[in-house]
């Protein structure tokens, strides 16, 4: 048992996303054919088709983009926030099938800058390994056995999105108000996706930061305050 | 604290939806319009119509009828599994904003016929509960508290499904190889949707019931053989 | 053969859509199960709960109305940018089995405030009619004859959506950059949803009137500018 | 104006897609990170794992595969089809924006083998041709004009799917009850997908060839009598 460490790795992804995207979307106002598209587009012409369909939110294209994750070091409270976006998919490790001999678990910032909070966490962590313990010992499965785990229990996960998808959940899960976890996690993966697709994920992020509006209200973060030319709105 | 009570209700559902999707299908080949088939199509149609819907596998017309449910009494660990649906829409009571000070939960019927079991995970339950309160007085969110509760604790949810999504959940999850969690949940929503869609969900069920055939091979629950010329199969 | 005329008639909805929303909404936030919020919800409360969730764009429990349509008097053309919307259902007319002896067929306004456009695109219909009633009578099948028919030919389909897609689709398909066609079945669409969900749909439309912003830079249609206070942004 | 003639290319796709699927599937039942995973398995175990996976039809993990195809020469009838396919991404040649001055046309084997027919067919094309031209010499838009275009006018396309929904388009498209021409589309992608994935795509196809089993019913082609031991079955 110990504190288990965020690990985000970019597993695969479609090779040169961003010529790809490139040549869909001139696909969709071209007599060529796509291949011929793909081969003849130059990189001045990516980034400015890629320009152009950021800025008007034209995002489609995006989806002949994927990327897969091997995410590990989360808990089980994060992966449930996560698999609530639907258009990915997941594959993750199972509790019915592997046993929690000595699980690792995720302790929150918050807990962690406290010195007795910390101390009854790390008591519930052995109390909940023992229970698991002793009901294993019983002849108990492990997928009942688990009922005793705790949400803060490590989980690893394989995810794979597409580029319009991200954009989504990098605009939603790194908006302050999200909750912290998921947001460490939303900020890696959008590291990895920096590298390999720059012109996409330039501007990712919440709405104050690509759009210069927040849409909280009443629950705004007030980050929005900080940015030059940004401000609170609400819809009609 | 005590232990959690299954309750499914069927809150909504598309009025008359075996007539909605039988008119549905009829519009695929009628030159007549919809509200026309809709009200002309007789009783002994609609169930004709169904029935060839049913037999052949095309299941795309029963995407127009839809069910909501709200389920109260299962774990998180249930509904954990239950989200990885996608084909759905939940909403969710949430540990960031419920605070817990006295969670129910679900106990695993092999727990709760071993005394000892029953005893250890009990026990679990109320430390649980303990370090969680500990936790709020020390000031910690509710958010960050959550960390510590345990997979067997209570949720609820709000779910909407359409009949083509909800014959493919029973399917999976009726099997004997489903968690019994969910199978007892999936069970009680199919008794539902038989009182007001009996038609569409006559024969709901894993593809040992409906089909004549297990494929889960290996690891087969061995169900089929009391089935009167149900069998195992592979895929080549 | 003539003129197809739009028909949109809502043939299905969820009851009470708006306190199904609302009460999915609250079992988010609330201790009590669904059944109880929807029962105890009053019309105040509904009204302040979705104004809160369309304000904010916190938009998943719109997902628990659902609204079916018969459309009839749409073009092909029009059906074929409809079903690109993935999250809805769909059950269309077939020219494979339906055998269209005298089609009708949608005129844009363009050509119809044209007398020689009109009268070139009325004979283009007959003569297009003529070599399909040559193909049938030389024993092609419909599936095929149908190679000879026009955009122009009148299809009647049905339309499964939930409330938060609809929303979507009102945004995109209501702006004045979207075909008229499919713009007026929207509109005609929108009407049937205010009647029964006034609350959910009362400022369905672009952006430039629910946000008070265009985003579609230098291919505005320029409406916003009539719009007092909307103005013409772009991403970052 | 000409025959148009399908080509079908394969863009893009997963890097070692079969490997990412396996590494994947391991993830759910392993403690082992998925990044290590992925180096470690042999290829016998990619093959094993994979064997397992598509004869008890527990597809999920092949969702991390994806693959991007070029599509051209296919009709306009053909992609309105393909696009009711919704988990997937289209990006397809506008007929409102690119103007259709020579459009070419797919000719359904049926008319190609009847002389008078092929006739009658060629000749609606070029009077098609004629009004449309007619109609832009008149000042309409393109997006009007096309409203004449036949449905055997050749369109392009790019579409991303991945491999479990592939396997799904395989299983329905490739069944001789399908349209011809979507028929011969999903055999060219098929060729391609099983040269960059043979495990996965070894044995696609109708379920009379995967399964051993038509479910068609009176509607059945009877190619199932063709293949040993295959036979024909009603759901219950």
């Amino acid at each position: 048992m110990a504190e288990a460490k965020l690990k985000v790795v970019l597993l695969r992804y479609t090779p040169e996303p961003e010529r790809a995207c490139a040549a869909a979307a001139r696909q969709c106002n071209s007599a060529a054919g796509v291949e011929e598209l793909t081969q003849k587009i130059t990189g001045e012409e990516v980034a400015r088709v890629l320009e152009n369909i950021v800025k008007n939110g034209h995002h489609s294209v995006l989806e002949h983009a994927y990327f897969t994750f091997g995410v590990e070091g989360i808990s089980r409270a994060c992966s449930h926030q996560l698999v609530r976006h639907r258009i990915a998919s997941y594959s993750q490790q199972s509790q019915r099938y592997v046993k929690e001999t000595a699980f690792d678990y995720v302790i929150p910032p918050q807990v962690k800058n406290n010195g007795q909070a910390l101390e009854a966490f790390e008591k519930a962590m052995q109390t909940a390994q023992e229970h698991y313990n002793t009901l294993k010992g019983l002849g108990i499965k492990s997928e009942d056995a688990r009922f005793v785990l705790p949400n803060a229990c490590e989980t690893k996960i394989v995810i794979t999105m597409n580029a319009r998808e991200l954009l989504y959940f990098f605009e939603k899960r790194l908006c302050l108000r999200a909750q912290w976890e998921i947001c460490q996690m939303a900020r890696a993966m959008l590291e990895e996706c920096k590298k390999v697709a720059p012109l996409i994920f330039k501007h990712a992020g919440p709405t104050c930061e690509t759009e210069g509006i927040c849409w909280e209200g009443k629950v705004s973060c007030g980050k929005y305050k900080t940015i030059p030319g940004a401000e609170l709105r609400e819809r009609k």
